[in-house]
Parts: C-alpha cells; sequence; structure tokens
C-alpha cells in the first residue's frame, strides 16, 4: 500500500509502503475511514524539528477494525472505532488515574496517514460506536480522535468551570475545540486570541465571546482590561512556544490555571518568575482515551460539531498538499480520505 | 531602638534604627513579643542573594498593637495580633480569591527582627487571638506568621487529601510544617527526604511515616521503589533549588501535584521535560493571610503544636547567632525575643 512518508523539512511523500499486520497479540489492524494532519505535524515539516530518517506519518485516526490480535477482548473485526495518538493498556497505574496517555505500555501513534493502521494495546485504546456512524460524521468523530481530545484536556487542566472566565492562545483546531470545550463546560466568557478572520469565525460558533488580534504586552493589557485588571481565571494554551506560554501566563489571574496541550518547542519557564505569578500550571499529552466514550456520545448526539474545523478535505495521497496549505495557513486543518 | 541590618554576606548587625511611627492611615505599630529568622533570609546571608545596601531584616511576628492609624477599624491597641510576611487590604479580588500574598496592596514585611514594627494595611492583615495568649503558646503562634502558613500552602497547593501519599522535598522548618500540615489534611503516607537524625525525630513526631535518606537519582528510586514505581500524588517543594524541584517533578505520578514554596533560586524548567511529566505545578509566596484564622484556632485549641522547630531561643540582640546557627545548621529555627 502507499503511506505518507516525511524525508526532511518541506518533503513529504507518498510512497510504498508495507502494509501492516498484527506483531502482537495486543494489536489491532483498522482500515481507515479518515485521517489528517495535526498541528504538531508542522514542527518537522518547518524544520523545527530534527527529522533523522525518513518518518512514517500520522497519528489521528478512525476506521473499521479488519483484525485482532489473539489477546484482544474488547474489539472486534467490522466495528468502527476511534483512538487516541498515545495508546494505553487502559488498566494500569496512570490509566486508572485518567492519565491514559502516560500507561506503562504506552506506544505514541505513527502511520496513521494510510489506508491501513496497526493499533498496539487494541482494547485499552480504541472505542468503538454502537453502529457504523454515517459518513457525515467521520469529521466528528475523527477530530475526537486528537484534537478534540486535546482542546478538551486543556480545558480541564486549566480548571474550567461553570461563570469563568477562560482565554485561549492559538487559534489552530485544537484552540478552536478549546473554545468548544470551554463552552460546554460553563464557561461565561470565553476570549480568543486571533488574527485571523476565517478561524474567528468559527471560535464565534463553537462559543468564544470575545475576539484579541493584539499579542505581547499589547494582547496582555488588553486582557488585562477587559478583567478590570485581574486576569482571567483560566487559559488554554495551544501553541507550544516561549511567546505563547509567556502570554498565557501573564494574563492568567493569581490563582488561576493555565493548561498547556502544544507540544512545548524550546520553552524555557524561569521557577523564580513563575513563584510570583501564582498560577497553576498543568498539561502535556492529552489522555484523549479518558475523554472518548464522552466526546463520542456528545457528537453521535448531535450536540457538538468540531468536524467544522476541517476545512480542507482531500484525497489520501495529495497527503503534501494538505501539510502545504496548513503550512501557509491556507487550511485550519486537513482532513484525508484514503 | 535597637534593630536587625544585614550588611553583607555573613554581616548581620544588630545596631540602632528608626523607632517605626504611622505613615498611613492603615498602619498599626505592634510591639513584638517573638521574632525570628527565615530559611528566606540565609539566602543573603549566605551571599546567594545580592545585598545592595544595608538591610533591615524579619517579616515573622506576633505582638501586642501600640498605636493605630486613624482608617483602622478591626484591629485595636491591646490586642495580641499575628500577620503574614505579605501584607494585604483582604478586599481586593486577588484577596478575595484567595490569594492575599497577591493583593494589589501588598507590602512586603521588613524590620520585624526589632521590638517595634510597623505593620501597613493593617486591617487586611493582622489577625488578632481572643485573648493574650499565655507564654508557652508564643512559639507556636510566631510559626503561624510564615513558616506554619507555608507548609499549609505547600500542602494545599500540592492537592493533599484524606488518603493521599505524600513526599516532603526539604527538612527545614517549613518542610516539617509542610509534614504536619499534610497530616492534618488526612494524607495516608507521609514520605520525608532528610538526613539530619534531629529533623527526622520532629518530622515523625509531626507525622511522618517514612524517611529516605537516598537523594538525586537514588532517591527518586527509592520513592519509586516505595510506590510500586508509580511516584507518590502529592510532592512539597520546600527548598527552592533546581536540585529539589528536579527532585520534586520526577518523585510525582502522572497527573500528580506539586506545592512549591522554597522561593526559587536559578531554577530553570525545561517546557518540554515538564509537559512529559504530566504533573501539577502551583506554587508561590503564601497567601497565609487565608489561614492564620483557621491555624491560630488548631493552635489556641492544643490540635498542633507548631513552635517545635524552634529548637534555639535568643534574646533578640543575640540575633547574629541565630543566622549562625542556623547557617550552620546547628539550629532548625532560631526564636528570638526582644
Amino acid at each position: 500500500m502507499k503511506g505518507t512518508v516525511l524525508y526532511g523539512p518541506r518533503d513529504v511523500r507518498f510512497e510504498e509502503i508495507e502494509t501492516p499486520t498484527i506483531t502482537k497479540p495486543t494489536d489491532a489492524i483498522i482500515r481507515i475511514s479518515a485521517t489528517c494532519v495535526c498541528g504538531s505535524d508542522l514542527w518537522p515539516y518547518r524544520g523545527l524539528q530534527p527529522v533523522n530518517e525518513p518518518t512514517p506519518m500520522g497519528h489521528e485516526y478512525c476506521g473499521i477494525v479488519e483484525e485482532v490480535g489473539s489477546a484482544v477482548r474488547l474489539v472486534k473485526p467490522g466495528q468502527f472505532v476511534i483512538g487516541s495518538f498515545a495508546t494505553s493498556d487502559n488498566t494500569c497505574p496512570h490509566c486508572k488515574a485518567g492519565y491514559q496517555s502516560s500507561c506503562v505500555n504506552r506506544e505514541w501513534m505513527l502511520r496513521a496517514q494510510a489506508p491501513v493502521l496497526r493499533v498496539p494495546n487494541a482494547d485499552g485504546t480504541l472505542v468503538p460506536t454502537p453502529d457504523i456512524p454515517s459518513d457525515d460524521l467521520i469529521p466528528s468523530l475523527l477530530a475526537t480522535s486528537d484534537v478534540l481530545g486535546t482542546g478538551w484536556f486543556a480545558a480541564v487542566a486549566a480548571n474550567v468551570k461553570p461563570g469563568k472566565v477562560v482565554a485561549v492562545v492559538g487559534d489552530g483546531a485544537v484552540g478552536l475545540l478549546g473554545v468548544l470545550s470551554a463552552k460546554q463546560m460553563g464557561a461565561e466568557r470565553i476570549i480568543v486570541m486571533s488574527r485571523h478572520a476565517t478561524r474567528q469565525k468559527i471560535a464565534r460558533e463553537f462559543g468564544a465571546t470575545d475576539i484579541v488580534t493584539e499579542r505581547g504586552d499589547e494582547g496582555v493589557a488588553r486582557i488585562k482590561d477587559m478583567t478590570k485588571g485581574i486576569g482571567v481565571d483560566s487559559v488554554l494554551e495551544c501553541v507550544g512556544t516561549q511567546e505563547s506560554m509567556t502570554q498565557a501566563i501573564r494574563c492568567t489571574r493569581p490563582g488561576g490555571a493555565i493548561g498547556y496541550v502544544g507540544v512545548p518547542h524550546g520553552v524555557e519557564l524561569s521557577g523564580e518568575k513563575l513563584f510570583y505569578t501564582h498560577v497553576h500550571l498543568h498539561g502535556g499529552p492529552a489522555p484523549v482515551r479518558q475523554y472518548l466514550p464522552k466526546l463520542i456520545d456528545l457528537v453521535l448526539d448531535g450536540q457538538i460539531n468540531p468536524g467544522k474545523v476541517f476545512d480542507l478535505t482531500l484525497p489520501l495521497e495529495q497527503v503534501a498538499e494538505g501539510y502545504r496549505a496548513m503550512d501557509e495557513r491556507r487550511a485550519i486543518k486537513a482532513l484525508l480520505r484514503p
């Protein structure tokens, strides 16, 4: 079969790779219904993270189970399933504590930008839907696999609760779905930092109440102005740069919380500076598995439509164009159909 | 009057200084019953923090109100009062949120190692006891002013709850009172990292269940061993060095929490490393004012005896010996009586 391989900066190839097969009794093989390009894929694509060898890409997926290993009990061929970018056994102490993305048997998913995928730890990773979903639900179900689960975790980590004032740093798909998540959790006011009209529009649809276009000192001043000088209760940091993290910290009120889910690149925090801000800091790779059942239900019940973040749909073989469009910010997020 | 002034590394002088008077209508003047030397005083004393000019010292205090400014309503001359190292109006949004040490009108206390002290924001800072306490309670009441309040905040920030497994990094007075606090909050297991027999003994008296003498990799391995490889739920970081913070982070389970109250000196955190640990991080200057009424009640009711951390009592004029004894670790904490 053909799959996606990154050779180096801006060098994405759709080329012949081995079709995966069961290698461990806990594996499942699924035929991908839809996959997509992640904001985190852009770090190596842009050369901001080294690519030491040709690297198979993709970690967001949903599809139909084709085959399962001999130890798999909870997932059956023919089921439509969704899984996370971090596989988990869902039984270890970290999983039981709700941190499946720190599972002692975790494997990071790769190779999902392909027609067929091997999923390790199938029982603890894949969540089946009750029926085969209709085609129009596929984008929203695919979104639960990573971007929605990650935005949701950002809101949980930022301690979003009914009545709270929330700011979202980052208007990518994760940031936008952070808005949706904060809205679902009852936030009273949701301020999005964004300069892009199309993203602002989706943010509003997802529940944003305010848009701030300023950045840096001006952005902080604007948010302080909007909150009587206090700062916001919760910040969702959905980028992962020094600038975005600094922005997040400076916008938060003393005692407020930052949920950071943008994989940090070159971010250094001064312990002393952090100390005097009095913020809570929590984040990491989202434990999507914890949230999948709930998020899938919300999608199937028609209560949320996270698939809106996919503003470009391409046949899988045009994956390179998906990367280009996202890199050039022509697209928020590219959905790929094999 | 004579008071304590730090001139430079290891140069503490008890010398003639101006007797304070009311300078703002919100001030109070108190006659100090007891004060003490803080672990944080040792940073400049040891030359690890610059002393650019002769600096009056001391920020832990309790005593009798002598005089109040014209705007003071809640505190009256003749009352015995205790206050925090951070003054607060106790009415601003940060105070109302429980972060009085980030009060918009905060002033850092200094000059408390003296017989008479001016306390700004008197109404929002000082907490009177119902009666003049007996002399034997003075050490424990003084402890609420900073070290106990700080250890308490460390436990709150580390999310200590009934049944939790807790580790305490640092066996100074704050760490020891962090043990007492965790015990009060119902922790099931309290592991203290300590190499000093006298401190281990007090830690046990305060509720520690386990002592770990190893540090660095070995200390982390020991704590992982004790927790079936999982790590602890809560860590109280009561030192403020890169080593202690790293130790704290590495001992915490994914999803666990670190309460850090040791003022960080030269601590740098890698955003990326922190991200993959999945820890919660919260700390800062303890909002002691929030806890004072409760802590004072616990002392007056005889439920806790935090004054045990004072293992050296000196007349105030021997303050320099107090610094020396703590610097040389001959004393845990030196109480000074004018």
